[in-house]
């Protein structure tokens, strides 16, 4: 693990086996990537459970920290509570084609959708890598979403991979990150686990644990701050949608402990899901039994949201190699600082 | 019943026992009436259930249709998903005194508020009754909530009573009126109760199931519409805090079937609680199990909730008597229109 | 006009000259409709300005009644407070074609997005024409938005066309409708205009005019409720984001004084817009000078989008024409009953 | 200036004159201290311009962070964009009495409210400070408002003083702080202004600057994160309200960079007002010309408000003497660690 390495230690919780978000029981991650020359961007595909989420869906919320963005599918997980797809993550211009395709692989896993169930609500989102990638030829084709889905695993890479290829973040390259909390309720362990697509930051305001790398780094990119963050938040506690809308908004705050600003171009969505409780798309039942927490413990859901997000986007950052784009454009590696870092953490 | 009396049938669904929102069971309502002279104004109050209700809390949701009102508590109700405190109505300017009394109720019932329990959530809409009660003497005093809650029961007046004492309805006289509807789910009959306070309108759009009663009535103020609606939604399904709020959605529906124009000047606000679960202020247990609708279900509750506001806004009418308040001013009956109203619907 | 042919008289207010929402200077709106056996469905595109869009951004709200729906774009209008595309609407599966046909439309007419400029949103409101239309085939092609704007013009067809091609209303065929209503402000006269695509309600409910014609007409459909009403609502009154969202939540009351009943399987979704003030989107100024109406003033504007609201559904349905479609499935127009709506209204 | 003693510098920003909320143009703030054994408690007045608000409406906007709280007034301010009391601070069982105080205060200075002006909606926020004051004794009486209000001017003391009396801090002593940033739009220079009462935090994770002073300090309050934070926003540049709202959700990042975490038992709930345009009650004119910002510079704004709470926080915890309440609890300053800051920082 790239920060234990440096001896960095986000918080004080516990960490998953894999600290990552497929922690969570029965979440999976995959990516599809397209990296070649001025073409660096991707789809990152999360099944939030194993089987067919469309019959059986999931509570879920979000939260819209700031709304310049353009993911989809927010306003029925809002009115309804649910998720009935897995949710997609590409670049900004690609979403309709992401969501498209995801309604196709829908359609091929449920033929009732359209005829007597209805219609499926897919859930797309993005952030901006056109530095480095030349977002305006769209290379993302709908038939790339079939790919990203058969890629899950528990397993996955992280950094400048799926659609984290393009990313960047405090001014050097980021992408995908994730991490993971255990949290005891009753006598039982549950996991909280955080995926991230990151965008954002200058590097000038990079801290990690309170140091300020950001200074201490001389190179910068001649770029104004106009990212975003994606996050996805996974649980196999029984948080009831408004539960889970309540830990998203303490995203943010795992955020701004790595310097965030939270400027003005900026689209910061957060998105999360309980796999507790599978609500049958016909259920037949006209009351139904199901589980929440005691809102009174809520904190330790909070503190590892925020701890985990923390140490997400510090791994999109550690994981993710120094690459080269469009027009030549180079964004560096972290990890290029090694004795930097290990100076000031050893 | 006024309405039976005139052979108005408002939807098809069935009434309950009473055709008030006592019909939830445990739900009662009390008044404290100021009728005399210039002074018309008052409070009323509901009580959830008839146990302590700081520490056995009940699922609880708002809905705001226009925020040009001063009602207080919906912020904690949001973000909990709970009720701690019965809720009071009164005239505009009183909100802190019913509030402060509301608090030193609660003080008196629960020795450990601000000692070892935090502090308390009290919930007090209002409408403005200006136009017959002279708002500005401020007559209602702390201690006045304590007798709206003493004389709180299952039977309770409607009409220009309690906080409906000063109010007016389509130019004509409102206040407060009730209504309830029988919803099946499962093998079990619950009940969806609605009481409004009601001070809206123009006399020249009110319609009674489609008949523009309102044209036919020649009487009317010189009134700009400036009126509000508070609208309170008890039921003993389990319906969840976000189901809640969905059905709280529909009550303008319910408003718009008697001409609603939801002008400018208007708080309309509307609160929703259910007594099917209470929330343990000092719950023991980590994970709780509860219960909720199955949500395909759900139009039974909205199509309930519609049909209980149009008929509890007639009710706030027809069971009004004629009112003279502030420097003379008279606000009629609706049913000093007897003829003509029999006349129309028999 | 269909509605003056039966003396129907939706409100006392003055209607524009066309009486559809290209009365706004600069609207315009066209269609591209598939109408062949099983497929019957199209795209609708509204202009909200002559000139590039993306580069001269408008004022802009929107208002979710009922998210169970899959629009987009939203997010980012209600964080900026403006509308930087043309609006789209289309079948519920299609919304990722048309929203990247969409981008394409835009790439084409701007080459600085994604290179210097940001991306763009794409705002794609639908509902689900799938009880005569083959949905899951996807017979939109991205290449068909193109189609769609071209067509835009001030004269435009309602009913059973582009977007509405497939839609029903209260059980009879429905689709695109609009109409518009002039207001005064200082001495002068704006427009507020509405389109709607209108996909929603049961017969029974339908009433017109307080004329309850549900009732009167026999023929049904075996169909639950499960409708949709997307509304865009244009104005030249210079009014706020704010102002605007305030209008659009009175959409709602246009639509129950038809009959809705706000089903839970309903997406109803509302934008509004004000060509007032173009957004130039490289500003030079730091500080921007607007204008916006007196609030104390806005009941005029909340009125005139009620009427317009009521009429447009009810223009939807008596422009729309008998319709076949998949699996043979008949939705009759409502001007089917001639000699019954003659006899009620005349 | 307590911070400037330790050299301690919080971001790069240019503070005002004063470095207080008041550097705003107009803007006075005034204390009501009740401090005497267990009774350790107060008022906190913030006038946002010195003539008559109701008259003389301000831009306004609402953000809720966490919505566990009892603050009053949010709803109208929501809906139409102004403030039209001062925004008085108290401790949580005392909404209700200062209020009232407030309605009073604002019947004496206008005698149209109730009569041919409607109502006004006061705006009052609180913390709870129950730790060392005897909440439940109600010692705050409705006239004391009066004498917040006449105390308002330019200089006012921070700390332990007003509403802050009885605040706690990161489990020190807290209460009033307040802190400005200069911000440059045009040839002109505007301030942006922020007033916390802060009573929030766990004293392990408290840090400034990076420094992780909470660790430092041996002395720790057996005590729960139930906490709070109330923010005002002040500025003179034109913002609209939606500008505003935007602006209070960067608060939170501000609270996060001095270690905030969130908990479940906090009411974090800001207000922020623009003195830049004063909205006659009685405005006449049908359309009304407004300035607001470019929101490309959106981004300095952001900036101030992040830097300005940041240092508001650790305002009210440096400015603030140790403090004995009820039962004998005593709340200590942070600058009785005068030496271990001095080392740290110098």
């Amino acid at each position: 693990d790239a920060l234990i390495k440096y001896s960095v230690n986000i918080g004080k919780g516990t960490r998953g086996p894999n600290n990552t978000i497929t922690d969570v029981e029965g979440v999976r991650v995959g990516h599809y990537t397209l990296s070649e020359d001025h073409i660096q961007t991707g789809i990152t595909a999360i099944l939030p459970h194993g089987d067919n989420l469309f019959k059986e869906k999931l509570t879920a919320a979000t939260y819209v920290m700031n709304g310049f963005g353009k993911s989809i599918g927010l306003m029925q997980i809002d009115e309804l509570g649910t998720i009935e797809t897995p949710i997609l993550m590409t670049n900004t211009l690609s979403v309709g084609r992401v969501a498209t395709g995801l309604v196709r692989y829908m359609l091929e896993q449920n033929d009732d959708i359209g005829v007597s169930a209805g219609s499926v609500n897919p859930v797309v989102c993005e952030c901006n890598d056109g530095y480095i990638n030349a977002i305006r030829e769209l290379p993302i084709k709908e038939e790339d979403v079939f790919k990203a889905i058969e890629n899950c695993a528990i397993d996955f890479e992280q950094g400048a991979v799926g659609a984290g290829t393009g990313m960047m973040t405090y001014g050097l390259k980021g992408g995908i990150g994730s991490s993971s909390r255990l949290v005891e309720f009753g006598d039982k362990t549950y996991t909280v686990g955080v995926l991230v697509l990151s965008n954002f930051g200058n590097l000038s305001t990079l801290q990690i644990e309170g140091h300020k790398i950001g200074d201490l780094i001389k190179y910068e990119i001649e770029h104004e701050e106009k990212g975003s963050m994606i996050a996805v938040l996974a649980t196999d506690l029984p948080l009831s949608e408004r539960q889970l809308k309540r830990t998203l908004k303490r995203i943010p705050a795992g955020m701004a402990r790595t310097g965030a600003h939270f400027g003005n171009g900026s689209g910061d969505v957060f998105f999360g899901f309980s796999t507790a409780r599978r609500i049958n798309y016909r259920e037949t039942d006209d009351i139904i039994s199901i589980q929440v927490i005691n809102e009174n413990l809520i904190d330790r859901v909070f503190n590892a949201a925020i701890k985990a997000t923390e140490e997400a986007i510090l791994n999109s950052m550690f994981y993710a190699q120094t690459t080269v784009g469009r027009e030549g454009r180079c964004v560096k590696s972290i990890t290029e600082y090694d004795e930097l870092l290990r100076a000031e953490f050893t």
